[in-house]
């Protein structure tokens, strides 16, 4: 098993608490996690730095700042403190990757919503580059573009992240966002080096939930191993996040799932 | 009220007859119906004509023909012999416009999924093109890529339709299967004579089913005006379907859903 590139994000083993899942995780013999903001701070943030340091596992990213347009489906609106708290979490947690969820359409309507990601991220990103934190443009599946992300191909967030520096803006690719996309083989090149983070689950048939339709490496309908070879080849050499919302995955016993997902990495998403 | 430009499809009054549905289109005023093949069935394709005829309803459209790639989540993979009734059917109604539903995911992968479409609409389209009827690609949301059709953006649609002479197949739009793509805009301007089916309805927010989450024009988060302005400025002319698949809607009283129709149109669908 080549697991050295394999990083577990926290919702997919959601019930365990921060500490848990580290633990979880360096007994599997896996080094990285994918931290999201709200298990750390039940943790603490110098508890979880420690914990980490301890077991040896790194951060991959960190979920998320952003709702730019104010359009949050949890609530809250765009929160410029929140923002800035999370890069400090992420260096805090020594990650240099913070995830951006950049915001479903605000009172303006799309162009005007699409318009204020740019002009967030242009507002967040010197917080971000004296931290040394980069901010990762995702696009989300345009199924969430009314509530959650009105950035929801990959090209349009390097037309996004194109406007900043490369040292401080980059995009996140998650398989389940983008792998339907008759573009995508060739935004991937096109991305090179902005590339800072890749998140991997497959696109379940029938999807089971309209939220929660993802499933595990090889259990839907999208060729992993030949996006994952498209990044590699785009240059990007950081950690493969496995980051699964699935009900049947949240009920099993996540040492389970931590097996089956190391048994099928190097065939399902390595390829 | 400007109605000329208004069609019905019949799935937005699903528990009506054709039959119903032509006398109570006729009775609100509206001059078209978008058809399906099912009810047309049910009723007998020569009926159905005459029915038209004597109530001077025309039909903008029908659906449909298409599962190239042999995927169909309501079963049957690819039946060439029921594409071609589907032209027969179009043709015996007095209608030129076939819409393509071009098959999701088959055994082969995406990418040869997507090649499966070329080759079936060319092997549809001198049958379609002798009987004086058009195919009209359409691309459905990205959420329906692995199950129901492998084309969903409007470019990726005419790049399909462009291997093809336009008097025989051209490009559907339907606004809630299009309206998040960032490059809708300058797509539907490239599109130009090749769009020859438009349909509107609006998405709602939250859906509120995974695959029944459109919303009467105005009720949801689509800039439609903005939508049909371009559309009318690539030169269509013709009739615009609302198609609605909302169970509310579907359980009020037909006339209310039409009379709700007629009375929004010029707002929130012309501007």
């Amino acid at each position: 098993m080549s697991v050295e590139r394999l990083s577990i994000n926290q919702i997919t083993v959601k019930d365990l608490s921060f500490e848990e899942t580290v633990k979880s995780l360096a007994a599997h013999g896996i080094g990285w996690i994918g931290a999201w903001l709200g298990p750390v701070a039940e943790c603490g943030v110098e508890r979880a730095a420690k914990l980490l340091r301890e077991h040896d596992v790194r951060v991959s990213s960190v979920c998320r700042a952003g709702f730019f347009t104010g359009a949050n489906p949890d609530g809250g609106g765009l929160d410029r403190a929140a923002n800035e708290r999370a890069v400090d979490v992420t260096a805090a947690l020594g990650s240099d990757v913070l995830y951006l969820v950049c915001g479903g359409i605000g009172d303006l309507g799309l162009p005007a919503s699409r318009e204020a990601v740019v002009e967030g991220i242009a507002e967040l990103a010197p917080y971000a580059a004296a931290a040394g934190v980069r901010l990762a443009v995702e696009p989300l599946h345009p199924m969430m573009c009314a509530d959650r992300s009105v950035v929801v191909t990959l090209d349009q967030a390097l037309d996004i992240a194109g406007r900043f520096d490369p040292a401080h803006v980059g995009v996140a690719i998650d398989t389940f966002n983008v792998w339907w996309d008759p573009n995508l083989m060739a935004a991937i090149e096109r991305a090179g080096e902005r590339v800072i983070g890749y998140q991997v689950c497959d696109w379940l048939v029938p999807q089971p939930h309209p939220l929660f339709g993802r499933g595990l490496p090889g259990d839907g309908a999208i060729d992993l191993p030949a996006i994952t070879r498209a990044v590699d080849a785009a240059g990007f050499t950081g950690p493969i996040e496995i980051e699964i919302f699935n009900e049947a995955v949240w009920a099993a016993d996540p040492d389970d799932v931590l097996g089956a997902i190391i048994g099928g990495f190097d065939r399902s998403v390595l390829g």
